[in-house]
């Protein structure tokens, strides 16, 4: 997928090390024996973060949720660390705050740092049995590897169902001081709107609040990552954190204006740019779907009208078939919890292959189905809807429902 | 599936002929020249009939459902006839109300009735142009066809992915009248709680005022058919309708008491095998899933608990592949609407194969893999919850979610 073009910001590689004073790692420290794969991951801030987390809002939630958010509440908004596991998600485990607390209290002895300032989360299984030794017997090695380019490890380390790692990092300006901002993210199923959803870690060296840090993070989780759904199941274990080290060397940002306005930009654009990486690769996704909104009265009528069509199990499937069958859009729209007027509703499926308007008015029309299908037939696909209504827009992604999805999750725990 | 038994009903032949006075009668009118089979359906009663219903509540609605408030809102309440057509749903169409109203002329010409007495319904492909002609030239032939034996070909004419006829009737009495009570239905996809799902059109032969069966419908709905889900998508096009004759000759059930009670029990043993049968029958189905939640603090939230469980794509998948994954249960009642203790939850699973505990105080436990395996190989499965936080009840129903689900919706229209 192309990276969408932003004035004033630069993609770079390096992730997230590719702030100043970031290094992180990441190996296979043997969780599930018999999975080869790295399982975890290390980031690692040679100066203290300020820093911002929204958690899932998932009444049942994993352990490592839990003491994060007890964590960040000592320390005051501090952090220097993230330790991530995948292979199990360490949730509905009698004693997995334990694990979570000692798994803590050894990363921070090793790194010469206070246990509560320690970030740390969990994705795989819910509801197996998680010991310490993977975790303790590996600690010091996980530590000694850290390094600039070890972003790469440590995405490796938080992927499970994923077919592709997610990063990405911005170079941009603040103050004349060359800031940067990148991240990595996992997820690929048990996926839905409204929650901070999947494990998306970011750092940057930009001097700012926590305060605007978290008022920052909390508006953009809105419009990308609670606009993802692969499957309408929200996770126990979900988090976002930011982590910001100030080592950039702007005057830290305080209140919002200009410079809080770049930041926060960077930070749409890396966030934006992980959530489409993870509708992409939704579990067992042959087509990333795109909704946008146009025309809404405003912007939360906009939100949840391109989220429903998104999340309709109908219209994905639709899209794997390649069926251009906007009575399923139009009755998703129908059913989202908004108040409009389904008579001037107007559709339109785009992709590379150009586009086709389907509904006109809230009604079918007669279009040329070998176009259609066409349009279908490519594997980036973009659902247009206008509400015809106001001047509010917004956006949505997910992916299609194939067989392939119901094939990884028929049997996912062995 | 086995019915379930209630003291003092007799289920009986018939479906919706079963009560004295209905005829019904079902063809292929041609709607659709490739699709061979019955298209359009005709429920006749020879006496006035106070009528209740309920219908979808997606704001995108088919033009059947327009019409059909329309109608008895002009009628009082009182209907003679349903006419039922499957292959084109009528909805997103300019021309869909004049067609449904026209359809509904044309049939009370030929049976001597008002046109505000015909309940008419649709379904199939929502936003396809749709023509008088095939209703127009098969009226006389449908009226004159009706019969105390047309019940099968009428529930034959109103399915569309079904591959199983919905159709029961109960025999039982009030007021030392013996009294009937039947129904048919359809639905496969486009199934999701909270709204009148699917089509649903019920006969009796009881005594008993509008108010009181509008009120008696109400109230099975919220737990029969809207603890149903197959996909999550609401149809356009639902409606549930329930006739009554008067015709057994009891002294008409005007308020509460126990007449009014033995009627609605009635009510509910027809709407509740027909929603097993539709959920057993769910798109691309192999495995009958009901989810009953025991030990919550009310009613909505045990529906609520249970319609989560039922309606997770991941619980679904998990059930296909036979995973005992308790952790998406927990997980499917954590997103779920509901202000609960999870630190209370204890889930079982079970089946004609058996049953096992797999979670305990919301905690995941160690269990037999081989004796769960065993439960979920058999094709009816039941997920009992018990939240341990009050006394309340309910269950919800649904099925697995397979690769014929993704097939049969991949290129539905065609």
């Amino acid at each position: 997928m192309e990276k969408e073009h932003f004035d004033g910001y630069k993609y770079i590689e390096g992730g997230v090390c590719a702030p100043e004073g970031f290094t992180a790692n990441g190996l296979n420290c043997g969780i599930n024996p018999v999975k080869e794969k790295n399982d975890l991951g290390l980031i690692y801030s040679s100066a203290p973060c300020n820093t911002a987390a929204v958690y899932t809002r998932n009444k049942v939630k994993g352990a490592p949720i839990i003491v994060t958010q007890k964590h960040l509440e000592k320390s005051n908004g501090i952090s220097r660390a993230v330790i991530a596991n995948s292979k199990n998600a360490n949730t509905c485990n009698p004693d997995g705050e334990e694990i979570a607390e000692e798994t803590s209290r050894l990363l921070a002895d090793v790194l010469g740092i206070k246990p509560e300032e320690v970030i740390i989360a969990s994705t795989g299984v819910i509801g197996m049995p998680i010991h310490i030794e993977p975790f303790a017997n590996n600690m010091e090695r996980l530590v000694n590897g850290l390094s600039t380019d070890g972003n790469t490890e440590a995405a490796n380390a938080i992927m499970t169902t994923d077919t592709v790692r997610k990063e990405c990092a911005v170079e941009f300006e603040i103050d004349g001081k060359t800031c940067h901002l990148g991240g990595m993210a996992k997820g690929s199923g048990m996926i839905h709107p409204d929650m901070a959803t999947t494990l998306n870690f970011i750092t940057t060296d930009v001097a700012i609040t926590t305060e605007m840090l978290q008022k920052a993070l909390s508006d953009i989780v809105k419009v990308t990552y609670n606009c993802l759904s692969v499957d309408g199941d929200t996770s126990t274990n979900d988090m976002v954190s930011v982590m910001a080290d100030g080592l950039a060397g702007n005057s830290q940002i305080a209140a919002e204006g200009i410079n809080y306005d770049i930041f926060k930009q960077a930070l749409y654009i890396v966030m934006l740019d992980m959530v489409k990486m993870l509708a992409a690769d939704g579990e067992g996704a042959s087509k990333f779907v795109e909704c946008k909104c146009d025309g809404a009265p405003d912007t939360n009528t906009a939100i949840k009208a391109a989220k429903s069509v998104i999340s309709s199990s109908l219209v994905k499937c639709a899209v794997f078939g390649g069926d251009a069958n906007c009575g399923r859009i139009l009755c998703a729209i129908g059913y989202a919890d908004i108040d409009i007027d389904v008579l001037k509703i107007d559709v339109e499926l785009q992709s590379a292959a150009g586009k086709i308007l389907v509904c006109k008015d809230g009604m079918g029309l007669v279009f040329s189905e070998e176009n259609a299908a066409k349009i279908l037939a490519e594997d980036e696909i973009y659902i247009n809807i206008n509400l015809n209504q106001g001047s509010a827009s917004a956006r949505a992604w997910g992916c299609d429902l194939t067989y392939d999805y119901v094939k990884i999750n028929g049997d996912y725990r062995s």
